[in-house]
């Protein structure tokens, strides 16, 4: 069995919504994941995310509350906690969306904002992609 | 900001519940990513699943009900696609599963059992992990 080799897409990270953070960090460590020491807090999410590897390039990302009234914040209020999306690294975030709304998907943003990592990024609704809210981000120069 | 390396824990796999396996392997590819021509049916588990690569070594595997009454069938009938499971590739399967019920993890199985791709495999309860239902899975020599 012969898996073809990615092109111009692979998953960047796992995206998963929680109210501790400690706590939930523990559980991915207790199966054997390691994290960044650093933690990143982005104010205008509302969030707070830690990181860890799950493959070359993939990571999980725990996204727990910064304060209130936040997306996550009102996702754990309505659903608890547990996987939010999944972000697939495109080579040009915008070029990716004019494509799929072309296709008919309707995307979150008209144009592309900027994500955690300096990253551009947008987000195709679950109701276009069979109940998984996707994400897609292009890196950018630092 | 540099990443921890993986040590003896990675993702093997995110599982997609989903009704039309066709429709769904498309969006996907319409993000970029390329589905292996083959798929494969698990027939006591009445699912048929499709795999496309999204890393060096993790998959998204989509998994539609093959038949009635199995759990993918139930799952949809009850919570409609998304989602279903991350599964981490561990080197001993029954080891890990031992260590983690020591810490107050509940696994499903009490034994290992054959899951695809003749891999050894337990999964821990989302009540355990913050709302994440979790496979552990060990290779076989085939």
């Amino acid at each position: 069995m012969s898996i073809p080799e990615l092109k111009d897409c692979y998953l960047d990270h796992i995206a998963i919504a929680c109210s501790d953070l400690d706590a939930t960090q523990k559980i991915y460590e207790d199966m054997g994941l390691t994290f960044l020491p650093e933690r990143e807090v982005v104010e205008d999410q509302g969030v707070i995310t830690a990181f860890a590897k799950v493959d070359a390039k993939a990571n999980i990302e725990l996204l727990c509350p910064h304060g209130e009234g936040g997306p996550i914040h009102q996702y754990l209020e309505k659903k608890g906690p547990g996987i939010h999306h999944l972000c697939f690294r495109v080579k040009d975030v915008a070029a990716k969306a004019d494509e799929l709304r072309e296709q008919g998907y309707r995307l979150l943003y008209d144009a592309p904002k900027v994500g955690a990592h300096n990253c551009l990024v947008n987000f195709i609704h679950p109701k276009s992609t069979g109940g998984v809210l996707i994400e897609i981000s292009q890196k950018r120069e630092s």
